[in-house]
């Protein structure tokens, strides 16, 4: 077996062979298959597809790649939730406690990532003295103890992930729904779950732009499942505007902090309770609506709001001095209107430009800066009237103008997409 | 303009613009697009294919990439031969006398190049003292001289494509129309000719496998010509069977010198005069038959070889001491029949194995070893003839059946395929 055959079997629409992927993966990862060659393999398989049978093999592949968590020995059903990533997008910070207030354990590792914004372990280390590294012991130490951890990946789970990103990300091949759903599967399932939740994202900030796209990924990602024997719920939900009003870290942590006690933004409550919602009927057994009550009752009595500041303490942080850059400037609008759309991914990357994101492992993330959006789709604006504050700390050019033209504007009012497409199961 | 987007571009079936392509030959030479980016862009071609002005202007961008020849010093019309490539093509040895024969000076910068047998500099440096490295002053003396020198190519013509082919070699990505006729044109029209004849192979042991590919990978030349305002002729031959008997490069000197005297196979010394007459009528303006008859007159008159003998001279060779191994096994037939096919493309590797090719630009080649066929299509063998002598120094496994297994045996002849399947231009 050698890669230049596998290469042109893939480049002539062949299908491949369980053994062949295995090949591709393992000679990856030791090293024995270079960069240029699995690029070449991944542009293959971006224009020519993969069978889900291939899928399958291929998310089997990364997860054997390396080590797996155990959850064993932590009792119930482990539910895990993934978003697909978007703009403004905290639930982790709301789902996990909200979850664990519900009395089901929430055993969680979570990433960094690259992106606009950092992922939900950059987030929580906006909360000053919030300890991410955990050892895998003292992680299930404390989920025996509280039901709820949130803390930094292993690094050893899913290898080949990390390098066939790392190569997918430089070379054009990142939107491929098969190679998407692998990367997500064998995360998961490395992490020891036995059920999932995807918060599926959908529209001009997400990765997947329209439902077709979308609906693709999830069966395929519900199919992957099914070989694992996995329950996966996906939940198709709207990102053609930013989920909440904040987007950067500590900005996003305070928002997480108002939603919790109930003063959130709308839209982003709204999801939570959803997300939180299938968490616990696929914990629980529930049917959805003894779910959604359960859920919302230990949302509006504060327990879940008791259970993120359980695990904020546990894990040694501080939320009384989450700081946010001093410096802001307000975009106003030019003229009365309503808001048509709202360019979500361009926002994202003004994010990023900013200092909340990283564009390579490497970069350091500004957990002080990012963005405040006022108004949103459907929503009427007057002339003067701030539609956008920046927090920054380094100056970024014309920034204001760049994020005003992210915004577009009718006199007549446009309705917002729903939240909420649709529920794939 | 980035390379992100280039490649996002041609994924989707996108047609790239002049400065994308120049944008993309230029940082990929200067080091600043990575071998991983190339091949993920390679591979895009290789699928969604190239219109024919994005390969003139590929063309164009990798010509420009490095020096260019300048042979107007030199009298007359500049013609330049080139082959495609297969097994035991020796072709060249004997036009390029042939056609100086003729009255027309030949300037020929020629390859080491990989591949199952070494390229015509290698075949040219199996004569012991030969000598191939020529300044480029020296190279266009000797051309004033006595109107021919073969040398050794100028290193610094067509950077891009020697960088590109190192990467198409190890990615799969070599077998694409567009490719291959960017590589071939800009490294002919480097070479300072004013015209071009091309030696086609079609066949089993060449990269076009049939005459559909070939027919459009000639017309693809020949438009590119037209764009360059260079006039090129594809002479479509056959190669679903070695070219000659012998394949390894000392073993296809001889064979070569025996052809100059008149005492060569039949299909080679075919082949040579066509291709000699082409090159004649393009640089002399003739008819095909005046070109034929001054062609043959030469080579029969022994004006040919003795062209070649001056060459050799001139460059420091000695024709008398070409070492051949003196270990060799006879390859016998096990039945009597009619041979009906030779996996030439397998009979090639088996020469590599042997030691007479190179896998890589480092290898070092064995100019004493290889094959020799006594028997081709449509011959008739009985049991225990010989049909291949094999030569050797270093032992391969199982070399007699290896090379028994490229041949396939009927009761019932099969008529020899056309040696020329059509002209180009």
């Amino acid at each position: 077996m050698n890669i230049i055959d596998i290469l042109n079997k893939k480049k002539n629409k062949g299908i491949l062979t369980k053994e062949e992927i295995e090949f591709v993966i393992n000679e990856y990862v030791k090293g024995n298959i270079e960069d240029y060659q699995i690029s070449a393999l991944l542009m293959a398989i971006c224009i020519n597809g993969m069978s889900d049978t291939e899928t399958f093999y291929l998310t089997e592949a990364m997860l054997n790649s390396g080590e797996k968590l155990n959850l064993s020995s932590i009792d119930g059903i482990k539910v895990d939730k993934h978003s697909t990533g978007g703009v403004g997008d905290k639930t982790t910070l709301i789902v996990a406690p909200l979850v664990a207030a519900c009395g089901v354990n929430v055993a969680k590792m979570s990433g960094r990532g690259l992106g606009f914004t950092g992922g939900t372990i950059d987030k929580l280390e906006s909360i000053p003295g919030f300890n991410v590294n955990l050892s895998t012991k003292n992680f299930m130490d404390q989920v025996k103890d509280i039901g709820l951890c949130i803390c930094s990946g292993n690094k050893d789970l899913v290898p080949a992930d990390k390098k066939i990103y790392a190569i997918r990300d430089v070379t054009a091949t990142v939107d491929s729904i098969p190679l998407i759903a692998s990367s997500i599967m064998s995360k998961k399932l490395a992490s020891g779950c036995n059920k999932i939740v995807i918060d599926l994202k959908v529209g001009n900030g997400a990765f997947m732009k329209n439902l077709d796209e979308a609906t693709k990924l999830a069966k395929l990602m519900i199919s992957i499942g099914e070989y694992f024997n996995r329950e996966v719920v996906c939940i198709l939900s709207n990102m053609n505007e930013p989920l909440g009003y904040a987007v950067g870290n500590a900005l996003e942590v305070n928002e997480a902090i108002d939603t919790l006690q109930g003063k959130g933004p709308e839209d982003l409550t709204k999801l939570c309770l959803y997300i939180a919602s299938y968490m616990v009927l696929l914990s629980k057994n529930m049917v959805i609506d003894d779910a959604m009550k359960l859920v919302s009752s230990k949302f509006a009595d504060g327990s879940a709001y008791n259970k993120f500041l359980e695990m904020v303490k546990y894990q040694h942080g501080n939320i009384d001095n989450i700081e946010i850059s001093k410096n802001k400037v307000d975009v106003l609008a030019h003229e009365t209107g309503f808001i048509t759309e709202i360019n979500t991914l361009k926002l994202g990357e003004i994010a990023g430009m900013l200092g909340a994101g990283r564009k390579v492992a490497t970069d350091k993330i500004d957990p002080t800066v990012g963005l405040v959006i006022h108004k949103k789709v459907g929503d009427i604006v007057s002339q003067n009237m701030p539609i956008v504050t920046v927090y920054y700390n380094k100056p970024v050019e014309n920034i204001e103008e760049q994020v005003y033209e992210c915004f577009s504007f009718s006199k007549v009012k446009k309705d917002k997409d729903d939240l909420v497409y649709k529920i794939i199961k």
